[in-house]
């Protein structure tokens, strides 16, 4: 079975498209560079039956890992623990370990006078509540923590909805699970920017060069133009070797850029 | 049952997070704004099996609405068509509507001068391979139409992956069929800016204010902020009278304002 890994973005806000999903990028972009594939990014509101069904239905693809964003905080809207409970049939339970992280955030908040006195109100208890036998993970700038959970041959992970802790806490502690499973695996890519043709006389020289270069995933992303057809070919590949991963993408770069040339179009090499 | 869409985004682009899915976020806001709750999202990869299988599962949830972007063009890896089909047990079949559109698409660049000839090759032809029964849809702006196919009581409708022509096609003809199922529904919303109070504290407040207003949404979106507690509060609604909305989300917003500044917390309206 091929590694690979789900995230699951929890929040109202995306689907009423108030911001956009930039945890989602960010989150795709670290896991496919440290080796792994993503195979699905589900985006649901702030309702726990449709948290728990999302959860469920990506638990039974058995991916390594689930990655949640969102839904972890103290409002009545942040339901993603009991989606999660939900969708591995056990009860939410006060977590010991969770409760000292967030009694000592705000601990340290008063310590530096963000705010004047604290009590752990319901609201603050109930960030503490896991799904039983899960675990909180230190949040290094927030109060949430983040929680990991088993199940069977899944790790699920979930994250603030916050980007700015939900990336120090997968820096700190998902990134080199991450990377322990993928093993050596590197993704590497490349791009660039092609003028005078087509996609569609394009395709056929795709496909052939595809066929030459099996390991390497070429993919056309065309952009609308006024005048001459253009568009972005963007090469990649995973390999254990990075040195080799660079020579097969260079290989098939090198074969279409000369195909293109000779048809009268003209390439750059794209900045990463 | 509840009118809804669901919005299937296809593209390995959006799952190695080489792009960010701004294509979702625009849907989303519009559907919205057009009075239509958008219930899910689902990002796949360019494999026959897994849009096939992402389509069905949607079609299984029966939106009126699944709105599909990407994997329309005439590369190898445009696979939208065939995994919708899939999904609905039925064949790839060459549509007459949509050849003729796309050839008038390429006679049009010959005559502006972006290309010099063209042949209906079997990538271009390709293009026109629809879903049986599947109707095309005019892209004003670009080569691959869009495609629209009825199952049951759900509407799929397939748009380009490019972002100026998804939205060219979704403004000129499919905006009004959306306007027409949501009838009058209007969504307003408006958001504060709250400084000073945390959002654990703030939780009890919008507990009680949505309590007090039950057609108003509240979400707390915190900030990270080095200094004082950070967050600005989101409030919505969806009625059929666009007084009344604004009257909702205002009675509320008042409410809510009070108390925030009654614990010393300072509130601001922010630009739309």
């Amino acid at each position: 079975m091929e590694n690979f890994a789900e995230i699951v973005c929890v929040g109202n806000e995306l689907l009423i498209g108030k911001i956009t999903n930039t945890n989602a990028q960010w989150l795709a972009k670290l896991i496919t560079t440290l080796g792994l594939r993503v195979r699905r990014i589900t985006v649901i509101g702030d309702y726990v039956d449709e948290i728990a069904t999302a959860v469920r239905e990506s638990i039974e693809r058995k991916p390594n890992f689930i990655i949640t964003t969102g839904g972890l905080g103290p409002t009545f809207d942040d339901k993603t623990l009991e989606g999660v409970a939900a969708a591995l049939n056990c009860e939410l339970e006060q977590n010991d370990e969770a409760l000292k992280m967030i009694e000592e955030k705000y601990e340290r908040y008063v310590a530096e006078g963000r705010i004047e006195t604290f009590e752990l109100t319901p609201h603050r208890i109930k960030m503490a509540k896991l799904p039983k036998g899960a675990r909180p993970i230190n949040n290094p700038i927030g109060t949430a923590p983040g929680v990991s959970a088993k199940h069977e041959g899944t790790l699920l992970i979930m994250l603030p909805g916050v980007p700015q802790e939900m990336k120090a806490i997968f820096d700190e502690s998902i990134a080199p699970i991450i990377r322990e499973i993928a093993g050596d695996l590197t993704f590497y890519e490349i791009s660039i920017d092609v003028r005078g043709i087509p996609e569609s006389e394009l395709a056929p020289l795709i496909d052939q060069v595809m066929n030459d270069n099996p390991y390497v995933y070429i993919k056309s992303h065309p952009r609308v133009s006024e005048k001459t057809p253009h568009l972005e070919l963007h090469f990649s590949t995973t390999s254990d070797d990075s040195k080799v991963a660079r020579q097969r993408v260079g290989k098939a770069l090198m074969q279409i850029s000369d195909v293109i040339q000779k048809k009268g179009g003209k390439t750059k090499l794209m900045e990463a």
